[in-house]
């Protein structure tokens, strides 16, 4: 059984070491290894290959997949980038702005193709199992895209609508690729939906968190400034869980904050003024209950591996995932 | 066998029966019928079906990969239009002048993904090697589309350089429609390569003949205004030819006139006075030459295959590919 810094490692060493990278024209394969070289936790392909070794398999049959996973992640950051109009990732310039849109746009649709050629070098016996999972969950990032687009102008949004969204934009892509580990170590199907369920409570409750993150994150630690989903009247569990918990008064002050541009001369008092809304509805505290249950959730759809998959594997999984959401495991 | 018509019908008929279309959210879905509803020849999905069906198999074990291929097609004109900012296509304006730029981009990408699903839908023998095939092409459409945005800026562009640019960005679609029909009726290796190349010689024959019809085709025929290269002072074939051939003044002239943008005011002076300088140095007849050898050499590539291939379904992709050139057969 590996630990994550070795799956870590190995998923690093992968990535660097593709060959395609180096090809011709290079204006097109530069921004991929741009994006690609800014790190991350890699959770995509680490959760593959840990749901791989869960089944008492090697790694490395699902090594390939795992780490077309991470490409497609950082292909739908390209163009998500281009389409939100973001400046900045992993605190440097996004592709579109290092160099311009239509690179972001070729050298995503590049990434995309080569993350399904490293999907395919899933084995054989479960090759067609692996691809209909990964067009399924590319299918649902583009549709969860298209809600979240659909959002900045919708006046209303409910939570159904947002879980919906956050579902299919995040939590897919994370349970495809539990999925897709699973499925490339030959386990059942039950197995393999089990660990589908727990990955898609675990994308839910990372995607909360992060809401809750904008606004009580060590900024340091974080990477981008507190506040910017508010600066970008973003709709969010915190602003959504307010809408409906506040007030008519209130409610109506909080709509008229999100209705007004974000200028340097009103952010500060906007970001207090929206912050007090949202701890006046105690927005925040039912974010942190909703990831709380969402955690509480992927751990009992875990319990029915328990009786056969590898403990120590098992153990490391339960322990990344607890680590990404900073809950104690 | 079955004739283009039959053939052309069932792939009319898939395409528009595709149950994807009908999604949620429709915002993401509704782009894509609109584009793949303006029909065109489908010459990819056609040539594939055709390819199949020289091996005595039914075009049914490649039809969800063939109209994979018309996906991928239509795909990559959506952002290829965004990144050329062309405004009209098939007489209709594009997607990102209907909608906007972001639609085109997102809608894009889950053609893209729905192509991928598709051309996963080949018959499981030959699977491994038809999504080969298809991420190929799909890297080499992407490194063609960025050749040909280089050129823009390029002072100089040589014919092996544009052939090459031609070559990822229109042949290996072509030449790959006929591999993965080839692929899904078992055609034996030598047989696909065959194909292969004869797709690729028709495919930069088919973009020569385009390159010429800008300024020699029938207006209403051709579906685009006369001239509509030169307006965007476009390196095609005629130009670097020209270029070559010119002596040193007339080439001062012409590449005068391509470095002066193209205003109302002197569009018309500008399209006769270079038509004039592309005759004067025979790059007109010099690209039918180009075309009519590629044309012959693609028919002696196809001579290996006579002999065990079913004759009346050889006779009707040659019909066809002669048609798309405007040539007799």
């Amino acid at each position: 059984m590996k630990d994550y810094a070795q799956i870590r490692q190995e998923v690093e060493k992968t990535l660097q070491e593709l060959s395609l990278w180096k090809g011709e024209p290079q204006a097109l394969y530069l921004p991929a290894v741009y994006a690609l070289g800014q790190g991350g936790k890699r959770i995509r392909p680490v959760l593959a290959l840990m749901a791989c070794q869960l089944f008492g398999k090697e790694c490395s049959q699902a090594l390939m997949p795992a780490v077309g996973l991470e490409v497609f992640h950082n292909f739908t950051l390209l163009h998500d980038d281009v389409m939100d109009k973001a400046a900045v990732r992993h605190g440097l310039p996004t592709v579109h702005v290092k160099w311009n849109a239509n690179t972001a746009i070729l050298s995503g649709d590049a990434m995309f193709a080569a993350a399904s050629s490293l999907v395919a070098k899933a084995p054989q016996e479960c090759l067609s199992a692996v691809l209909d999972a990964f067009h399924r969950l590319a299918l649902g990032v583009c549709e969860g895209q298209q809600y979240d687009m659909n959002f900045e102008t919708q006046t209303t949004v409910s939570m159904a609508e947002y879980m919906e969204m956050i579902r299919l934009k995040t939590a897919v892509l994370i349970a495809g690729s539990l999925e897709i580990g699973a499925l490339c170590a030959g386990a059942s199907a039950s197995d393999v939906k089990c660990l589908y369920n727990y990955g898609n409570q675990i994308g839910l409750a990372f995607q909360l968190q992060d809401d809750w993150l904008d606004l009580y994150a060590d900024e340091a630690k974080f990477g981008k400034r507190i506040g910017g989903d508010i600066r970008e009247n973003k709709k969010t569990y915190l602003y959504i869980r307010a809408i409906e918990n506040l007030d008519a008064e209130d409610r109506r002050k909080l709509e008229q904050w999100f209705s007004t541009a974000t200028t340097k001369e009103n952010e500060t008092e906007k970001i207090a003024a929206v912050k007090a809304l949202f701890e006046k509805a105690n927005a925040h505290n039912a974010c942190q209950e909703a990831v709380n249950q969402l955690f509480a959730q992927a751990e009992t759809d875990l319990k029915s591996l328990a009786s056969h998959v590898d403990a120590p594997a098992l153990q490391e999984l339960q322990s990344f995932t607890a680590n990404l959401l900073g809950r104690e495991f």
